[in-house]
């Protein structure tokens, strides 16, 4: 099985969200998910452990993406610009592909206990990353998890802006607007 | 099975601290957790609809009391005041018991990916909550989204804090002295 499949993951990832939506998570076997995406079970199993795992292909590629971008940022960047930094790594990455198949991921999320939960478990392990990375940076709790969950917050907003139909603007200007604004919240919190 | 079970609920939760600590969340059936409780199998399936949902027997009520203590908060209070009055109402309801069997149902939770999971929802789901509650009193987003995010966090660092060994400080003085910190971090976000 050593020949070249282009995009196995990818096309693996749009298989689960078609089939997930068409007959629903639970009818779904991962020989079919391999069979849409015109692949064989073992190349499935080379890239997922399962079939849910497909639905949070990108959990350890965010959480570099926002680890690496909040090391880029100047020695001299306050925690939230560093939060801004890893941000921009992280939705500089997004595709249209990503964006065009981001609402029914979504819908197949939410109809799902399992999936919701796997979801927001996903959700506190970029924010733990997120938090490892600035206290790389010196950044002591509570300052470190707040910036982070803040981060977090913002992607989750952001992207949930993204996927919307009429949307025209780009994640990473979307992600920023949101960090802006919770840093108002947070400042008017006082 | 109209008898009268005294703490069938706490009863429950302590047996399959015991029982999932002992021989592991995986090899104890329901039968089992029933049997160390001293109840049958219909009472338990009374109280819960599985052997996991045991461990968060305290999401609804949880959310109820945070929703509450919200809504009890003066109408001058601020967003963080009535996030507060929230956390006050929750912790208050904690029992020595719960502080005992803490530590053990924290490791029982991290052993297992899908308790970490069903914990990272209820994490999620008592911030939803807590959001709602502040919408309800006119607060806007993003302020009730990120004062909801300071309770929960500031819920669970001292809840930490509450089961170490070492501690002898109640659960609400606790809450409240992470409270005012996170509010003093966002402060110095600026």
């Amino acid at each position: 099985m050593a020949r070249w499949e282009p995009n196995a993951r990818l096309r693996l990832v749009q298989a689960a969200i078609d089939l997930f939506g068409e007959q629903g998570y639970d009818n779904t076997t991962v020989s079919q998910l391999a069979e849409r995406a015109g692949l064989t079970k073992t190349t499935f199993f080379r890239h997922f452990p399962d079939k849910r795992e497909v639905l949070f292909a990108g959990q350890e590629e965010h959480a570099r993406l926002l680890t690496a971008g909040v090391a880029s940022a100047p020695a001299t960047a306050t925690p939230l610009e560093a939060v801004a930094a890893g941000l921009d790594a992280l939705t500089s990455s997004f595709t249209p592909e990503q964006r065009e198949f981001g609402p029914r991921l979504r819908s197949v999320v939410a109809g799902h206990a399992e999936l919701r939960e796997r979801s927001a478990f996903k959700e506190l392990a970029l924010a733990a990353a997120l938090t490892d990375a600035l206290h790389q940076r010196g950044v002591p709790d509570p300052i470190a998890c707040l910036a982070a969950d803040l981060g977090v917050r913002a992607f989750h907003t952001a992207f949930t802006e993204w996927i919307a139909p009429a949307n025209d603007q780009p994640l990473p200007a979307l992600a920023q607007h949101r960090l802006t604004e919770l840093h108002r919240a947070a400042t008017a919190l006082s």
